[in-house]
């Protein structure tokens, strides 16, 4: 049993990080950080818990410790430290952490740099290579892994299978995405009055991160350096009145020809690392195929296999000669943040990195 | 024409504000105040605009100014004030206004006084009177006059005429509240994930400023001094996923005998001050009652009279003998505020007020 | 294992049946009932499952069977019936099935009969005494036990506590609604247009439903009849834009002095038959006590104890001297319809009805 | 003024006719009619009212008349009509009633006739010309003209200054589209239980509409015969949680270099005939460019130009070289649908058809 410190505990991302954690085989939460604002309180104090599920007592019954590595260490002896920090915040405080701990972080401010991978399991489990130099270079005894945006997670996952059979030339996509990527409330959270009856067709930054991060997940690591995919994609963000789960409308130029028939295939049967090791947090089917000509839909499908399968539907070609057309759906909160962390975390675990 | 100065112009009531007056016969607006982080900005780049109905090019063109009354006037020259200040602003900025200038505010920081009035020009238009004695004891040239609670709004204007026929023993209310009432964005807002396939059973000091401002503004004013009227009240407070408008539900025991049909009668002919003197913003008929079993509702009911009417609907009997039940929707963010403010200064301008 | 048919097994209540009999130890499904347009498909072919959790394999595969005697006969052996019917099928067709089976029936065609009970097992299972009298004046070998209307079930839960500690003379509820209780789509259920943005406070019947039905379930049976609780009730019902559980605010008016802490105490340690039996669908809490400010809230607590519990919070005095004020939450589509009707049928297995 | 009758009067679509015509200069209602339930009514018993304007008192004294030419012709003299009609109703009224009238239609029956012109008169006020043939042809005295499609609407009229300038060889949109389009209520809308906290992302036969209206709109009609555009045209669409209004996500491939800027331009400066013609319904702008990062908004920008302008912005280059991205937003049931027809009809009269 590995001990785990959660930094930002209190947030919506921070409790989905203990909605993964509180029951699993091979990590204990430990220690709880949060702002100095609910330091020093019982986490059951601390938080508002906004889950659908609950928290266990004995996690309730923790103390909140600050954020800082003198305020986890002082709290309990941990071994790997999962963040649900902000980006802000995770940028100087996550290097103090990696120093001594491996850091598996939902936040986005290191995703860009070019000795850290974006971490989807089933696409690059190779990419954890880069350790070694990140260790090496920055002389860290821990490291940072980070995992991939919400939204990205839903795309890269429909597109690895379609790159590998028939290669990508060009991608398009429209997300219409949940209102929970925002935060649950204060000034960040996306207000009742400017979503109800409406959709916003802009997410600041999201767009750039969808392009930047999609490249870098599906491209390779060669002599410890990440040579992006190519391929040119274009990204329209929309937010609408959805709780959880994010919808992408999905065009793809494939390279080779394509068809929709062999493309339901190999959706169907794509299955990576997370699947052959057996993890503990891994969907047995990361992608769930849909026939019914109206699914998947955000909220019947976000909780398939726990919210870490994602559905995607209505494959068909489209009017280029080369061409494929779906929609997927993937729950921004469990896969595509904590979930994909715990992920991270048992693959390294597996592959003999903690 | 009076000129007017509104405070706390760039929030969802201070656009609501703008919208009474900008097109109005007697006031003409001359100054937009409001926090430190606007001031100095055209109000057209200062305001995120969240109103369904545009603003006037000069209206955009005026500098935004500091709340304070250095503020206002080294902006502009006015003869009169309306707020739409936060109420712990208004607590220390609306005396200093009211040295100088007659003060109409939306803000609850003096309803409790015991020299300010809560005014509803068609419930209680003597409590004006009051303003003698503010202005002789606390030495101002101006005054205060406040507008009622948008919740309390909706019901005392259905309670009014039903008390005057019947008298009112006791009334039990529940509010189904529009998430308009705790403003657009921001901290203080209503999120969606807050609310979204949700209700929230409870509105903080809500049930306790309704209880107190409806026996104020129910009640006498009497040697100088507010006789409260006397029934029990009992208030429940919800938020509802709703845009704008409060729905009451209502159930009143009643003095005398009352029956449904004279109810109806009384509700449906009630008229107040504001309709014989003909004020601009009064409505014809500030309650409409409604006939069909379904109504009021609010989106499709709020916006009678250019949101200054109520409506009330499905008059019954209870169970009681001497009882009736009935429920009332109020635009809160038009009769139940701005608009409120600015049909009281139409009553004091018209009582000589002004 | 009892042998269950289910009617009306397509429609959102009947899928809900099947999710709580489909895992049971006592029940086992033989046979799905349901119109003509579905008899003869594969019950996975015939319904569109709109529940969050999924079908067994097993039940896809049942052929469903027209919902007649013979059809159901002809379908399986059976020993149980429960039924989902719209009510006016139920009035023909629960009769039918009475003289052959016992019917446990979430319809309301029969709520209103002099020889059937109302059944809430928490509240008054001794009302099944009356099943003896139905079957010798009828000449039925099976019988007909009907659960109460959802908004009732919440509504008396709550109340059955404060009535036996302080007696209850007069009552006033408002319900919040949600849409699944009209249905998941086509002509009944409430439309997107009529319910976005919106609040409708009327509901077809639903009011007198509760009055009578909450008189006779909380009342006693007495001589072979049943003695109606004799309290005033007022209800005024409106639906809100929330999918699943109803949502009351109660005023009561106690025979003895009150107190909300007494009442929070009987509230809280309330348990019945089921809960002494230890009944497979009971809540170990049939009525969770909240003390924060702001719940019961829909969203978060209706699925308390898998949707078996109800919440109630808020709870407080009234304005008149002996009066209580509170709110509860109940899951219309489980403890408000299948669920009870589920938890009905092992209340009378054990005392030996089945 | 000529006077008109409106067929399907009592629906959405209808009322929406209504709501453009009963102010109109140039057409007055003179005859009302809907289905067999409605005839023999007055209109305003006969309609469930659910627009946010008034119906005028003497539209709601009109009897409503059966939907049959003789019906409307024993009802009152006309000189035109429109139709809200459903499409298989169409099919077959339409057709009758065009062999004395004019006839302008919101229904898609007759939208692929190789004599039927799709109008939009800012894009192809010379398709009327096919008049001459398909009254010809069909020994009509009078004719049919359709509309397009609410969602084919905002995106040719978006299209169009960019085809104009750059040429068009690809276009992929993915629509999010309002519940209004599905109707108010009964079994074909969208039910709460469907879209709240959801998005649908199938509307049955849409997508293929979009794109054979799109070609045909944007065609020539050359010799008699309609040619269709041809550029290559992807369409995802989805029902999303909102009132009214249509938001689209485009990618235009451009047949020439294109730059945001330029196409900003001739969007913003895009006119057509009915502006030229300073037809009654025309808007001053058909097209308004938004310059906010996150607009167009349905919420805020539906009611532009009375709902008969469509809302452009966020107008960027793709990453592809000769490509254009942007959002549009058009409201579905004016500029979509009953605006549409009527602006059809001030055409058809402005170039003497009528």
């Amino acid at each position: 049993m590995l001990r785990a410190a959660i930094l930002g505990a209190t947030g919506m991302v921070g409790q989905r990080f203990i909605q993964q954690l509180q029951d699993h085989p091979d990590f204990k939460i430990e220690a709880l950080a949060a702002s100095e604002r609910s330091a020093g309180k019982r986490f059951g104090e601390a938080v508002e818990w906004v889950l659908e599920t609950e928290v266990k007592p004995e996690v309730k019954e923790i103390e909140v410790c600050p954020a800082t590595v003198e305020g986890v260490e002082s709290s309990a002896k941990v071994d790997v430290v999962f963040s649900a920090l902000p980006a802000s915040v995770a940028a100087q405080v996550e290097p103090e952490f990696a120093q001594s701990f491996p850091v598996f972080t939902n936040a986005g401010a290191f995703r860009r740099a070019s000795d850290v991978a974006i971490l989807i399991p089933e696409i690059n489990p190779g990419h954890l290579e880069i350790l070694k130099k990140q260790r090496r270079e920055r002389g860290w005894k821990g490291f940072i892994v980070t995992n991939a945006n919400c939204t990205t997670t839903g795309l890269v996952l429909s597109l690895k299978p379609i790159m590998d059979e028939f290669g990508i030339e060009e991608v398009r996509m429209v997300s219409m995405q949940a209102v929970s990527g925002a935060g649950f409330r204060g000034s960040g959270a996306i207000s009742a009055m400017q979503i109800i009856d409406n959709v916003i067709p802009y997410i600041g930054g999201e767009e750039e991160k969808v392009q930047y991060e999609a490249k870098k997940i599906l491209g390779e690591l060669r002599d410890g350096a990440f040579k992006p995919a190519r391929f040119r994609l274009d990204v329209s963000c929309n937010r609408v009145p959805v709780l959880d789960c994010h919808t992408e409308c999905v065009f793809v130029e494939t390279k080779e020809e394509s068809d929709p028939e062999r493309a339901k295939e190999v959706i169907s049967n794509f299955r990576g690392q997370p699947q052959k090791l057996n993890l503990h947090s891994a969907p047995e089917r990361p992608i769930w195929l849909m026939e019914e000509e109206n699914r998947p839909q955000p909220r019947f499908d976000r909780m398939l296999e726990r919210g870490m399968a994602i559905a995607v539907g209505r494959v068909r070609s489209g009017a280029a000669r080369k061409s494929l057309v779906y929609v997927s759906c993937v729950h921004n909160n469990i896969r595509g943040s904590a979930g994909g962390s715990v992920l991270n975390a048992e693959l390294a675990r597996a592959m003999g990195y903690l």
